[in-house]
């Protein structure tokens, strides 16, 4: 192992990461889509039943590295900056 | 808009998670590698120069609708569970 395969590791990861930042963008567009369907329908955006079933769908799908409580706790603040855009949303809806 | 909408998004949601869950796995995977060039090299895993550089690529590629402090954040509690995980890894070696 040498500073070159450092390098190269290191690139990996700056890959991962725009890979991941693609993802976790595509999926505020859909739970922008998802809040504008439950604006109209009037019920309330936060739902732990939902939320618990993509937890559930995550941990039967982990195979690690990283532990479920991790991948648990990552997944949580996805979900929490979720949530926030859409009151973010609900919020320039009301000012107009 | 309808229910079979709202449905057809949800499994939007939930396959975007299971890519975001192999993505983050996989750059666990790399961050060990990572750490295992580091330990052999005795330098400090904690690189507060290589993650800015992350962050500062992130941003350069962040088209939203996610906001740049939400990139940050997340990606930041990313970055804190890969650290976690070499420590894990670091008392293990430690422990044999």
């Amino acid at each position: 192992m040498t500073q070159h395969d450092l390098e190269s590791l290191r690139t990996q990861v700056d890959e991962l990461n725009l890979k991941i930042l693609q993802l976790i963008n595509e999926r505020a567009e859909v739970i922008q889509e998802i809040g504008k369907i439950k604006e109209k329908q009037g019920v309330n955006r936060y739902d732990p039943l939902r939320e618990r079933h993509m937890l559930d769908l995550l941990r039967e799908n982990n195979n690690g590295p990283l532990s479920q409580s991790v991948v648990d706790h990552i997944f949580k603040e996805i979900f929490k900056t979720a949530l926030n855009l859409q009151e973010d949303d609900h919020r320039k809806a009301l000012l107009v």
